[in-house]
């Protein structure tokens, strides 16, 4: 049974002994031992640096990207990824290891063709959005041909003469920034999930994006769209950089543009698929729950070498790693206090499927979960620690910052999200804590064919392995825990 | 009337007043002047100059590859190729511009599809090679699906136990090397024309290469294969190179790997393209020609932004600029001595029935092309200038690659091959000059779906062009020429 604290203030003056009105006239560093004890630390600094001299990380990639590819949510890799999980966390000694159901929309996204009719006659490379329909497939099965309208920005679609968007299709043109962290993505985005209702509702019968992506590479990249109730459902699909290029060159040159698309994407009946998970159990608060996400589903384009792939890679390896360790400068296996839970989530891409179902199934237990946690950003090398916690926890994140920088990571804010399977944990008051990874390249390959497992540097997967075996390590084996994250964490 | 010299050194001294026992006897530098007059030099120099300040080149290109985009030989985009050929070249001011009929075999590459069957279902991405037969129709259609043999090379295929090819698709793995020149290419194409062939008299069903690149991005890469007489035409693809690290993978696991392939790749009857030719005619010798040639087609997976879309735009905004010089340090347009041809063959790609074609038609002027030289390799820097040239002409081209030094342009050897299209005039006694460009990134684009425009920096091209500018004018302008080549050039 776990003794647990009933307060974040009770517990730290259990654990070190400083009282209350010492926690709250000085938030400032404690004595570090009091927050970090040396055994803890010491025994996560080994973990780290045993890391970064090499970890099965990128095998575990590579072995996801290879024996299964692209796993969509419903797809026949969807199933295989289940299988591969339970096999794999089996395989490499996580104890309770068991699928838990999920039910998935299952997208079929068939295929697609789209090409400039006038003023250059050209075919284009293009993808559909996760959840478009298709075209009309009656009566005569040639698409939507209709003249092109373009717009800068959704909102620039809202200026437009209404008589200019009717019957047309609209490309927005939208150009993502490259970016460090996800600020780029977080801008350039809300085209591709809500560009095909804002057009559909000023009669537009279909929508072209350029890709949301930093690259310059001919890929399409794809992700999820959403329609709005009550409006009309209209095809929506990205076009490749070079191919945006050309539509708003022909755009430019003042004469009509005409555009054909034949799409034959569709929904399908829900499918089953299943979180998967494994543990290693704590030694002295086994219902105590540290937890490390990262989701099994991938688009369908690529193999999901980088998404999820180096995630799903990460957490598994750091958890393994924990559980395993009497390698390197660690003299024995020793099970830290509370339970190491990976979670590898069904179905993030296409509605956090998932997420909510874990979220719901464990309900019950979320108030022993010390802390959530997710790897979804490939495998670039992480460069900040930033946390969702109540602020009077921060000097305990700050002892753990300190701990990961050797690694390059500093010490970040407290608006952590946690990532989009977590998110939902953080709003039910679990701890949070992100490890913010350069994302500079990351969006060259996301949700395209080229996202494959050898975008992967192995020097940066296994930093990835280093801090967040650490990180989880130590938090699994603190005296104390991280209190229960406020109101407003994990939203985002 | 051209007054031409009967001999190299005749010409040269009566240019010069070089005796024939002075250039006999040292070959090494005459005074400059002799080789190339100051009044050429400086000519040339401006218009190198003037170039770098800014060309038309990239809009040339750019024009080719969004009103045009592909096209391959017998295509509907090569048709509008010579359209736009004979458009642009009369747009831009040159003169007696033309169509000269060009036949030219016709392939369509149709669909393919390939997957995995086992030991890891994935499908897989590849593309026909060019030339290659599809997969039978009958009775089911459901393609070719055998066990996959894997060899690292040509050679080692003919190593093997004729038992384990018979039946099985023969997976080639060999891997090129980025160089900065071609030889990475040199040595690890002959797998993509010849491997169909050498793996079908030992009874295999079908082959696989891994692209012929340097990039890993995921673009298989097309390019022409032939058959040989009398031997069985079975299909050739080739794989991206993450597909090609995954069936390397399934294979190293010691599991049989067994594939289907399915493609709709055919050859169709001849068809009529054309060799696009404008000039700029000469004041003095207008029937001594200065070829300067690229390839009008392209493979049909891109748009041929580079290849040849970016040797297209630097020789005819080469040779405009000649002919148009008036602006920057130059004070008025002067034509030179001889007459500056833009040569757009047609099917460079596909057998060079361009080349052919130009060779057959124009036996009877050959004696009077002076020069030949082609630009086929993108729009990477120049970096050397090579030679064709009989050796008592060296010393002109010393003096041509002194007029170059300024763009960081190197003096090469004689051992100039002229490009595909210009090495049969080689071979006919045409001197010719190459500007090597490096290469180093070419490999990653070349013959693959990222052949766009967009590839071209502006400020590589306009390098380009004012290399060529300056060389083609110097050699067209000058008092005598280059004499003739030596047996053994352009053949390579």
């Amino acid at each position: 049974l776990a003794i647990r604290c009933l307060s974040v203030l009770v517990c730290l003056s259990l654990v070190s002994g400083v009282g209350l009105a010492g926690i709250a006239a000085a938030p400032a560093p404690s004595p570090s031992s009091s927050l970090l004890p040396d055994a803890v630390r010491e025994r996560a600094a080994a973990l780290r640096d045993d890391a970064l001299a090499g970890t099965r990380a990128l095998e575990i990639a590579r072995s996801l990207s290879f024996e299964v590819g692209p796993r969509s949510a419903g797809s026949p890799g969807d199933r295989a990824a289940v299988e591969w999980g339970l096999r794999t966390l089996r395989g490499l000694g996580f104890e309770n290891v068991h699928a838990e159901k999920v039910t998935v929309p299952h997208w079929d996204r068939g295929t697609i063709a789209g090409e400039i009719l006038s003023p250059w006659p050209q075919p284009v490379i293009l993808a559909s959005l996760g959840g478009s329909v298709g075209t009309p497939e009656a009566p005569a099965g040639n698409g939507i041909e209709a003249e092109v309208v373009g717009v800068p920005s959704l909102a620039a679609l809202d200026q437009l003469d209404p008589a200019r968007v009717q019957g047309r299709i609209v490309f927005y043109d939208v150009k993502m920034q490259r970016t460090k962290d996800v600020a780029g993505y977080r801008d350039a985005v809300p085209v591709r999930g809500a560009g095909a209702s804002r057009a559909a509702k000023r009669g537009a019968v279909a929508v072209l994006i350029r890709s949301i992506g930093t690259g310059h590479d001919r890929f399409p990249h794809t992700g999820a769209m959403r329609y709005e109730d009550g409006v009309a459902k209209i095809p929506a699909a990205a076009l490749a950089p070079a191919d945006a290029d050309l539509l708003a060159a022909a755009l430019a040159s003042g004469k009509p543009v005409r555009f054909r698309l034949r799409s034959t994407a569709r929904m399908l009946p829900d499918a089953e698929s299943a979180n998967v998970i494994g543990e290693i159990r704590g030694r002295e608060r086994p219902d105590e729950i540290v937890l490390l996400g990262a989701h099994l589903d991938s688009w369908d384009l690529g193999t999901g070498g980088i998404d999820d792939g180096a995630g799903v890679a990460i957490m598994t390896e750091a958890a393994r790693r924990i559980g395993a360790a009497g390698n390197g400068k660690l003299p024995r296996p020793r099970r830290p206090r509370r339970t190491i839970r990976v979670v590898l989530f069904a179905n993030e891409e296409f509605g956090t499927s998932g997420a909510r179902a874990y979220a719901a199934a464990h309900a019950a237990e979320l108030a022993e979960h010390v802390l959530a946690a997710e790897s979804d950003l490939g495998a670039g090398r992480v460069y900040r620690l930033s946390s969702g916690v109540a602020p009077d926890h921060l000097p305990q994140i700050a002892e753990l910052a300190k701990l990961l920088a050797p690694l390059g990571v500093s010490p970040g804010d407290n608006e952590a999200h946690g990532g989009s399977d977590v998110a939902p944990l953080g709003a039910a008051g679990v701890p949070l804590l992100d490890l913010d990874q350069d994302a500079t390249s990351y969006f060259d390959w996301h949700h395209t064919a080229n996202d494959t497992v050898d975008k992967i540097d192995p020097k940066e997967i296994d930093q990835n392995v280093a801090a967040w075996a650490a990180l989880a390590y130590a938090v699994a084996d603190l005296p104390g825990d991280l209190g229960r994250a406020p109101a407003g964490k994990g939203r985002e």
